[in-house]
């Protein structure tokens, strides 16, 4: 990786693909829809993006997406093209234009998707990164090997301070190693933040002074810059040890300005990622998307889980943690540790031990915990004997057989 | 509207629709997939988000998206949800998670799209919404009637801060009223932001004093939080009269905080748009995407314009520009100046106009501009011709009659 900026796509096209390609390559860069006397062979040289790569694979009868040129077929190709970093300079934002602006709409198109971006060293050495990542979440947690387990606070929202409080007491209690809130829960009339913040920590620093464990609790403090900043200092200043904020409502300068400040790890909440992925010939694949986040600075990134109840398939859900767990530069990895959620129980350990290849993450069950029938504790005791199975090379029947809350796991959650 | 907040979305399922929109409305509030202890009657009372209308329509063959249950059939149907405004208060960001967040994904969804959101009175007093809107833009620019004519620096990339003055003079001299920085080009090291600002306010301030008109030149700031602070600083103090920002880049958190420090129009950027709404079951429709932004503080916002160079419908486009001149509020209407642009010339004003029922908003053209066959300010010219025979109810050939520079036009873009 040179000076260059480089983005690959998957693009469909009534059109000959190398001409949609060239026009992809003209409308981010020098180009223009009507030549202008200024884009001079010197100009473009210096400043025009290229095509790197063009690879046509399959073609389709119908178009994925309407409104578009139409043809009698749709060749769909892979492209990579590239940018000389001089363009915008290492600048995330205006990476966002260049990389992904008025692509999407271009007439040419019936499908197109940005797969990867490969960014020149001159950006890590502009951002932050995550400051904790996988080691100083570990160190922060005490959670030296396996997964941090983990769990939510539920309902999702209509607690107060006092009543979330209650809960994270009995998750303590029951020895999770991490515990969030919900995303939809950051500072409503009903549950403010820094009364919130007070309540729980109370709970976390008595529980922390008496075992020596102290949970991490990722509060959510999404909202304007300074309000974000300030509910960090209010976290740090009470023995807090991460906070949370959705990156699709605080935008890239949000999260920017959040992880130039922070002295926490950030947990990075991925909600209204659907609405970027799910059209599988638009948006954006999660390996792209991620590493502009991780760059900014998230230290924990959401992936979903193995047999999700969402809608996504487990092979995605596997790309996605390893994505964010494959260092971005030489000087600057950008390692962030993935956190598996929704619809886990100590069914799902071994798979995803195997398939991520490593245990370096948050692994977060609610009815996987709550739900067990020997309560909370032998929930999150469960998991981590589900985990300690697959990382020994055991498997969990055989492991089982000598720990009673995975045998109990195993008999109720297979149902 | 009371103390709810409201949100329709086009949704398609394999499900009952009753139980699917139960169930978004469950999974954005107070639901959980495991019953918990704590969701009481009186929490749900207090906190659920409630299934306002449900409308079924068609039924379709074959799923919209990928991924998610599967079924004979897909039931479209129309759906308003409501919340308490208790559950976030009068607050974007976190907005965002409750009417955008962990739905799109949802597995009872074949497709689920966000057509609108109505939002309480609170949220007019919580935010700036635009400082300038329709009239504050016709005061800084002198443009008391008809469209702000407007144009685009072009080549995108590539000018230096000199060479981007001498396009900017030759644009004053050809009488536009209202010039933009290309998306692409914000402070990158071969133009940089400070460098621009100053070579390009020279050529306006002088010909501001030499003939009494001051363009409006919209100086794309997108960046980091201070940087754009800092940027709009230099701006306003160098006589400058606008700043742009690329939404998409900047997120929420980033424009709140430029608009609560700004003194100048803020001329919004829709670049990434694309990859937001293409698909026709997925993601946003503009009216309700625009309404954050516009509470936000957007003056200006981007909306194609009709027989445009991508894929979008003109319906499409007259859709969106009137909705972001819609009062959004009583007490802030919150209305925004629509932005028409990409492949326009003297040709479609009549339409515009017609169809938009007002001339209250900002025409861009590149090459209606600079290929017209007597130069760039006959152009210009034309265009205001367009508009002055538009607005004049006379047809654009009977008007051309007295207006050699219309006449041109007319016969050049006709081809």
């Amino acid at each position: 990786m040179s000076d260059r900026i480089e983005a690959d796509y998957l693009i469909e096209t009534p059109v000959d693909p190398a001409a949609a390609a060239a026009a992809m390559a003209g409308e981010q860069s020098s180009g223009t829809f009507v030549a202008v006397p200024g884009e001079t062979p010197e100009l473009r040289e210096r400043h025009a993006a290229r095509v790197e790569t063009l690879d046509v694979r399959e073609t389709v009868a119908a178009p994925s997406l309407p409104g578009g040129t139409t043809g009698e077929r749709y060749a769909r190709a892979s492209v990579t093209l590239s940018w000389p970093l001089r363009n915008i300079g290492p600048d995330l934002p205006n990476l966002m234009a260049t990389v992904a602006g008025n692509l999407f709409e271009l007439r040419q198109f019936s499908g197109l998707r940005l797969l990867d971006i490969r960014l020149p060293e001159a950006f890590a050495v502009a951002y932050p990164g995550p400051k904790f990542g996988i080691d100083g979440t570990r160190r922060l947690s005490g959670v030296a090997r396996g997964p941090l387990i983990g769990t939510i606070v539920k309902p999702s929202i209509g607690y107060s301070p006092e009543e979330t409080a209650d809960v994270v007491k009995t998750l303590c209690e029951a020895g999770v190693d991490f515990i969030k809130d919900d995303e939809l829960q950051a500072d409503g009339p009903n549950c403010p933040f820094d009364d919130r913040v007070r309540t729980v920590m109370r709970v976390i620093n008595a529980q922390a002074d008496r075992t020596g464990k102290k949970a991490m609790f990722a509060f959510n403090l999404t909202g304007e810059i300074d309000d974000m900043r300030r509910r960090h200092d209010l976290v740090r200043e009470l023995g807090g040890t991460c906070v949370m904020a959705s990156l699709n409502s605080v935008g890239l300068a949000g999260m920017i300005a959040l992880a130039r400040h922070t002295e926490l790890p950030i947990h990075a909440h991925r909600n209204g990622w659907g609405y970027l992925t799910r059209a599988p010939l638009l948006g954006w694949d999660y390996r792209a998307w991620s590493k502009l986040w991780r760059l900014a600075g998230a230290d924990h990134m959401h992936v979903n889980g193995l047999r999700n109840k969402f809608s996504e398939p487990d092979d995605s859900v596997i790309a996605s943690a390893k994505s964010v767990q494959t260092p971005m530069f030489e000087t600057k990895p950008c390692v962030a540790m993935p956190v598996f959620s929704s619809g886990q129980s100590a069914l799902q350990p071994p798979e995803t031990y195997r398939r991520l290849g490593n245990a370096d993450c948050i692994y977060a069950a609610g009815g996987g915990i709550m739900a067990h029938p020997d309560g909370p504790a032998a929930g999150v005791q469960s998991l981590r004997e589900a985990w300690d199975a697959a990382m020994a090379g055991v498997s969990a029947e055989d492991y089982a057989r000598g720990h009673p809350a995975l045998a109990r796991a195993l008999e109720k959650y297979r149902g």
